[in-house]
């Protein structure tokens, strides 16, 4: 328990951001202190997102002390960053709860706070969610402004871009603050990214004149434009280069770049942004982590993080290793042998277990920045090379390349290996998060094969007939460790389309995919003390399906129970009825998955026995269905 | 029959790119005219994209004339632009069968020909293959150019930057050349727009002392950075904006702007960027509909356009307003009435019907460019802020923004209204275009509903639903003519979630939604006549489904047969077995779609014809059924 008047004297008098605006600047900073200290104390207790939150403490007093929300609108891009915004819009006794089942959540949400403009979650989206809000105000000749807070990597996102052209060419008044902090989550890349450090280095520079005449060769002699040009250059000897010129010719003012951590500079650029009438970049400079001493070294590791010890910064180490872990040694392995693997990420070398990979063949691995479009088709475009790419994304993060993996890979049936990781329920990220839609999104699109290993032993056998099909091919596991099964040094090629009868039984057979495999199993054992003998089918195949194996173990025992940790609509079980429909095949069918609602953040165990996808609710559904069909075989079930 | 000797005496010589190169460039601009005649003849014929492609004749001459396809790769974005380098690349005699049933393709293919380098026809992938191509030849230690041909409406497209961003980042020799023909479809929109035209207008300009002096004022004048920098300001009284700095800022050398006519130039350029060893833009201005006055003038019309004739370009008249008219002018009369109605495009005004809105709501219209992305989750901004969005865009473009549906709209719940024009099989287009996975990515989001109108009038029924709807809502209807029904002035409310029982019938329900409803009923005709007596539903909601309906007509008649213009796997059949098995009810159902592979070009009838979505087709796959069924209650059927 935080005894608040006590611990954090300034911060238990601050409920709405009124009355921050009542603080002195001093005191302002003596209240960044206390809310750095309740922010450590609680990620270190609940998990979460450290790094980004200590880096913009500052920024967000300011914005709060400058604007006026909720009548201004502040968004925060992805939203992980808003910890400090949360505690100070009168959340601040919930804190403690966040990213718990029922309490906070750790991403803005509408329905929490008339503070939380937009919710956020994945990448990108805020200036485009800005750019609508200031267009309705200008319509409706209402009065706020709406502020839009991005991370320098989420300005790597195609739509960020999109968004900022067509703000530029609109000219309705919004404030984009980039919150620079020269990283995403892993180290940040691209050209934009350069920029913004020459920005920060030296914000205005010339270039010689032998550069500016390499530059004019390059412009064609013809036509009387470019004479009248070559006039004006004798008056120049150097030129200079325009501090934000990028932002500048995309119709944006920009301001900066000013020291986020600098309360005075933050509050008056933020003042002179609020005064323009047309669309404002301020470029803020940031640390992630600050004032965390071991978040500061490390940001990576402190980007999003489990528990952890405050004295030392350290997080228990796990037994098992975890999915990612087993992928990211599985593809060096792979790739020591054969040079045509290639990796890529987008953004997350570290949490896709990349890193290893990244370490092993530098010059074969590709961090293309948050940028999970350009991703993939640039991994068709490798793969029509002859190089076998390997995309790693989670699975929420890749449903903004659904389009490309449709048209760009799987239409010219290319062979790009799509491995995603964080598949199924994700738990304390939440409804932005969760894994749940990718067997339904990938399914249906042509010449795809999709599969979920069982456990980490199976996923190495994946990755491995992944790289061999010669087609596009996708698996996905699960956020966390393993099952804990031996591991291999020579994975298997598995047949395709083809599943593994676990077990025989002849009252139904469950067929399971993933990792809903091992939970099906033992829930057979519990149903064998009941009488019940279920047969299981490790599908692994969610496309194309083994229609033999599933067809004959549901004829011979009459009942067809499929699991999924997948959105019902459209997904595996969907599959398994299409199947029987196709083959006029009638027989019952019990299909155990996520229904059709977005399913909020909470421990993903608690929320697979909240939707009956641990042992014991498989068990007690197949129970059920059994007594539904009048099968009563049960020695001891009463119902 | 084209006579190739005797009317294209250049061109009939013309066998590859090869031949190109011997000749002097005085007939290079006498093969342009042949050229131009031989396109402007065929798609006078065909239909198909005209004005870009006479808009790129020296262009991809000069490109054939200095690189070495297919040993250079040569990719061409979006794809519709591929004609010349169809005809020159050994294609010329096939040329006359573009976009017909078993003819070429408009669109680059890799199974066509070596010399299509990457398969395009959605917007603004060619940057992202051409990094991933260029990426695989560094590996490899191989030699060869990758040259992108991208549009200056394709570069708004917020992967193109991704693109550039990561190619700018890693410095793999790649060429892009931008051909800004100063409009992508429609006029183009943009803040990089409004720079290319300030580029072609003055490529370098002067700002005053005083326009330097504001924007100083923006830098912070606290920290020895500044200091340093305010000290060289002294010796500049202007400065000087450079040609192509923003490309310049992204990490690539920037030639131009180059007149896209003059082959001279053209090839010298070229050649200038094909010696460089790092990123290359070439900045080429063409005019779209070059050589063709109708098209020249009305470009917009000549994009793409079906038969017309040659001589007063004029295409023939439909009797029967299209489903796109009558989107567009009912929105126009339900905006009249609700000032809070706003309309939003991606660059397709006019293919979407919303010009009529454009021209009658200008202030209420928003042009966004080639930015589904951007377009979604404005619209997502706008209607938390109140208004009420209809986000137009086609079915197969929508792919783009299947995240922003999701995490954007539909996990806020948020009343974004998405018109899906072009859905279905759309026909000449072909494989990249078929509007036919919407169902299937649309259906398995939460709180989405998913519509299609059974003809135009239903159509305007839906919208008025939608807009009424306060919640996300899409509907799709196909290309073209509507059904010829009467429309009317005042739509009425759909009850959400209610189909409509068109005809009762013993022998079983075929459950049919959009366009096959009609087809449907047509078929029954033919049934009756043969003593079988369907019953049809037209589903009208492919989410949420009228489960009441469609289960008492399914148990009543014992047999549930679901047509949809859509594919099979996690479609709206897919759905129906979905309620079957949530009911525990076993019905047999038949379900007629398409299946599970890309579907070529040809006329969409043909292709209806193919996949048994005609009242034919569906006739005798009931027949087929019902003989399975052991149903022969037929006087005249032999099977």
């Amino acid at each position: 328990m935080i005894e608040w008047e006590k611990e954090y004297p300034l911060l238990s008098q601050i409920n709405s951001p009124e009355d921050l605006k009542r603080l002195s600047v001093r005191d302002v900073y003596r209240l960044a202190e206390e809310l750095r200290d309740v922010i450590i104390r609680v990620v270190a207790a609940n998990g979460g997102h450290l790094a980004p939150n200590l880096g913009v403490v500052e920024l967000t007093l300011a914005l709060h002390r400058v604007f006026d929300s909720p009548r201004d609108r502040i968004i925060w891009d992805v939203g992980h960053q808003c910890y400090v915004h949360k505690i100070i819009t009168g959340r601040r006794e919930q804190f403690p709860t966040i990213r718990q089942a029922g309490g906070l959540s750790g991403f803005p949400k509408r329905r929490e706070s008339v503070h939380d403009a937009f919710d956020t979650g994945h990448s990108s989206t805020s200036i485009s969610a800005a750019v609508g809000m200031a267009l309705a105000r200008d319509l409706r000749e209402e009065k706020f402004d709406v502020v839009a807070v991005i991370g320098d990597g989420a300005l790597t996102g195609g739509m960020a871009f999109e968004a900022l052209n067509h703000a530029g060419h609109q000219r309705t008044k919004i404030i984009v603050v980039l919150n620079d902090n020269e990283m995403s989550i892993s180290e940040n890349v691209g050209a934009v990214s350069a920029y913004l450090s020459r920005l920060r280095t030296d914000p205005m520079y010339y270039r010689s004149k032998d550069e500016l005449e390499a530059l004019l060769n390059r412009v064609p002699t013809i036509g009387k434009t470019v004479l009248k040009t070559l006039k004006r250059i004798k008056d120049s000897f150097k030129y200079l280069v325009v501090p934000g010129m990028l932002f500048e010719e995309l119709g944006f003012t920009y301001f900066g770049p000013i020291d986020g951590h600098n309360l005075e500079e933050l509050e008056e650029v933020l003042k002179n942004a609020r005064k323009a009438e047309e669309p404002v970049l301020v470029h803020v400079v940031t640390r992630k982590g600050k004032g965390y001493p071991p978040a500061e070294k490390n940001p990576d590791k402190f980007h999003g993080v489990g528990p952890f010890d405050i004295a030392t910064g350290k997080t228990p180490a796990g037994a098992v290793p975890s999915y990612t872990d087993v992928f990211g040694e599985t593809l060096v392995k792979l790739a020591e042998k054969d040079e045509d693997i290639v990796a890529i990420t987008a953004a997350m070398p570290s949490g896709t277990g990349l890193n290893r990979f990244a370490a092993r063949f530098p010059e074969r691995f590709f961090d293309v920045g948050i940028a999970e479009e350009h991703a993939v088709t640039m991994a068709a475009g490798m793969a029509v090379e002859g190089l076998k790419p390997v995309v790693a994304i989670y699975s929420t993060f890749l449903q903004r390349a659904y389009d490309q993996i449709l048209h760009d890979v799987c239409l010219q049936e290319l062979p790009v290996v799509f491995a995603l990781d964080r598949a199924g329920l994700v738990g304390e990220d939440g409804a932005t998060h969760q894994g749940v839609f990718d067997f339904s999104y990938l399914r249906h699109i042509p010449n795809m094969i999709v599969m979920a290993p069982k456990d980490e032993r199976e996923l190495q056998d994946m990755l491995y007939t992944a790289l061999s099909a010669q087609r596009p091919v996708a698996f996905r596991y699960p956020r966390g460790r393993g099952v804990g099964v031996e591991l291999t040094d020579e994975p298997s090629l598995l047949p395709l389309g083809r599943g593994e009868l676990l077990r025989e039984g002849r009252d139904g057979v469950i067929v399971a995919v993933g990792n809903t495999v091992h939970p099906a199993l033992e829930a057979t054992q519990a149903l064998d003390r009941e009488g019940v003998a279920m047969a299981v089918i490790n599908a692994r195949f969610v496309k194309p399906l083994d229609r033999e194996l599933i067809l004959s173990w549901g004829t011979k025992t009459g009942l067809i129970v499929t699991v999924e940790e997948n959105v019902l609509a459209g997904g595996f079980g969907s599959a398994v009825l299409e199947l029987l429909e196709e083959e006029g095949i009638h027989l019952p069918v019990l299909r155990l998955g996520l229904p059709d609602r977005f399913i909020h953040h909470g421990p993903a165990d608690m929320l697979r026995r909240q939707y009956c996808l641990t042992a014991e609710g498989i068990a007690e559904k197949v129970r059920e269905r059994l007594v539904l069909e009048g099968k009563k075989r049960f020695s001891g079930y009463t119902g």
